[in-house]
């Protein structure tokens, strides 16, 4: 196990009608003049803002809209919220949303107290020192926003995707009522669970040893999220699958399943190209991308991807032939990714084999020319895992 | 899922040599005279203390000792303490040692605001407003006290004995270096497994429905633990067993565990009565009590225990007779409290036959004459699961 520190400060208020609970929350945690930020459609429409707003009024918040964030939020709206927050003196961004709404919030929040251009955090030019407190009222589980300390932003019409870890990214506090998540169509729920199961799988798959409690929590998160996915397609108003899904979302990305090891991140980087091209949902890059890393990196990853299908995919270990036993594991996961309506081909994404090229040189690489902890590769490594996902090909 | 909050605000430095950050993380959260309150024996002759207070005193803090907490720490101590911390103007103390050390003193963080008795807070008749902060540098991993948000103390010579439980109780820190454990002998590394367990059991054994992510949580938290300790049995100084072990006390009681459900805890109302009379370890008292609390419930909790036997024993579910799966976890839990040198008798615990009358009439009811919320129960459950708890029964 590698040394490790691990804080998780959000404050958590979870179950039905909690987004009741905003103007409580907003207030203990500071806020008095709260920029309220939400995506282009349901958010309004439903009266989720309306109701947002009027707990904080309750309270005595003054609250300032801003809405309009889309999916793989872009700095422009970025910008405008900070002008806004500026001249609003505003003192908390309560996002209500997803993962998108979140980040956007979270980049707003970072640009307030700073007199450059945020995107100078997001290229490494500038260092994060101060940001303005961050709540949420979160209507889709995957990204994991809410409690993590990640962020991640589109420059140049979307065409450019940065993501930054800090720990003062971390929001105060997150409201999250599963009966919010209820109107989710099951496209939009199952890419929500593949960005949910990439982020624990990204830590699971590690080189790191002596890890045993930290996989058995990602072994048993995946698991649920497994057992229940399928309940959500079943039925979109189960209370029950809904709630362990939510909170599985926050605890996969929360660090809870990373402290200790080791983490890969590499078929991250890879998927941030595919949706930014293509604008295709994060969670079904990852469903096609994670499958063909883990083909990619079979020889190495046996035993890891052994454990994986034994323990979270209920196959028997062949004893003879280990590496059986790991494609089955990968088969298995394509196909639960399959068996909730997700593609699991570049074809399927609307992806051209012609772009793997541009796709591939546009990865940024981190040290030694080389993405990922598990087995590094370069830009061979990336350009064969696309053409691994590639259709045409055994799952 | 039953409605939650969550809040786990303590930052946690992990690994090799973190004691090393004491003097930093006492600093980074407000500390500038710091109460280091310790047991009698190791810590200090140990000369982990003295390392402490010297990498206090490099971030300039001004460090005042007080030693002597006992097991079933008592409460004349932390009076002694909230004097001292009056008169040297502490503003946080630094627990060194284990649960008892911490929870002296979150009891001594406690008092120091408030002008009454501090046990007024133990019996209900103050309630928490205002506490120092609480910080520790753990030496023993079992009661979970450096992350939660509870705690134990023991008035009256040690005859009774109160656990409350408060957000405010949550420390703002915790250093755990696993290397700092591995002088722990095998008795104590033993009881203090049967602790974590006993946490996890406590939050498991319940009635609530649709808590599929939280069960795998504890199952694999379990599981861990079972595979880890007999390691450190094995090899006192297995650096990866001790920190599986070390990190999993903690996971076992901050709630993670425990979120949107019915939790249990009528053993440990059992058990409290037991360390207070015989001063047993309070990990071996659950050891006895929980799994004969376990039999007496079996009718009702069939389902429970052989959802615990198959998933975490690994147990074949008897689609027959499920009760003989039920009763088969419960006497595979019974043996690995004994492969780990742990008693599981009441005569073991050098506890007699004579005194559980005494013993029951001593417990507290909670409501309506009754303790637990898996099945609750009064006086006359108490006894039982006492008798049950004594020797010359099968396991």
């Amino acid at each position: 196990m590698l040394d490790f520190e691990f804080f998780s400060p959000t404050t958590f208020y979870f179950g039905r009608k909690a987004e009741e609970k905003a103007g409580r929350a907003a207030k203990k945690f500071g806020g008095t003049r709260v920029l309220i930020h939400y995506g282009s459609n349901t958010a309004k429409k439903s009266g989720l803002v309306d109701r947002v707003r009027a707990s904080l009024e309750t309270e005595g918040i003054y609250g300032v809209e801003l809405g309009g964030v889309v999916p793989n939020p872009r700095v422009d709206l970025v910008y405008q919220g900070i002008e806004l927050s500026r001249k609003e003196k505003i003192d908390m961004v309560l996002a209500v949303g997803g993962g998108s709404v979140i980040d956007s919030s979270k980049a707003i929040a970072m640009g307030v107290f700073y007199e450059g251009d945020v995107w100078d955090y997001f290229t490494g030019k500038a260092l994060l020192k101060k940001i303005l407190p961050v709540g949420s009222v979160l209507t889709i589980p995957a990204a994991g926003s809410e409690g993590s300390w990640g962020v991640v932003l589109s420059n140049d019409n979307g065409r450019k995707k940065r993501a930054l870890n800090h720990p003062l990214l971390r929001p105060v506090f997150a409201i999250m009522n599963p009966e919010l998540t209820m109107s989710l169509p099951p496209y939009q729920t199952a890419v929500g669970v593949a960005d949910m199961m990439a982020h624990v799988l990204e830590r699971y798959i590690s080189n790191s040893t002596d890890v045993e409690l930290t996989d058995r929590i990602c072994e048993g998160v995946l698991k649920a999220m497994i057992h229940e996915a399928p309940r959500i397609i079943a039925d979109p108003n189960d209370y029950g699958a809904r709630a362990n899904i939510m909170w599985a979302g926050c605890l996969a990305h929360n660090n809870i399943c990373g402290v200790g090891r080791e983490q890969d991140w590499a078929s991250h980087r890879i998927e941030l190209e595919l949706s930014a091209l293509y604008d295709v949902a994060h969670g079904a890059g990852m469903a096609v991308i994670l499958p063909a890393f883990m083909r990619y990196s079979l020889k190495h990853g046996v035993n890891r991807y052994a454990q994986l299908a034994v323990r979270v995919f209920d196959c028997d270990y062949d004893f003879e032939n280990p590496e059986r036993t790991a494609i089955q594991g990968i088969e298995r996961l394509t196909s639960f990714f399959r068996s909730i309506g997700l593609p699991t081909t570049l074809q399927e994404l609307g992806a051209r084999e012609e772009d793997i090229p541009y796709m591939t040189k546009n990865i940024q690489m981190i040290s030694n020319n080389q993405i990922g902890n598990f087995q590094p590769f370069g830009y061979e490594g990336i350009e064969a895992i696309f053409r691994l996902a590639l259709g045409g090909r055994v799952a």
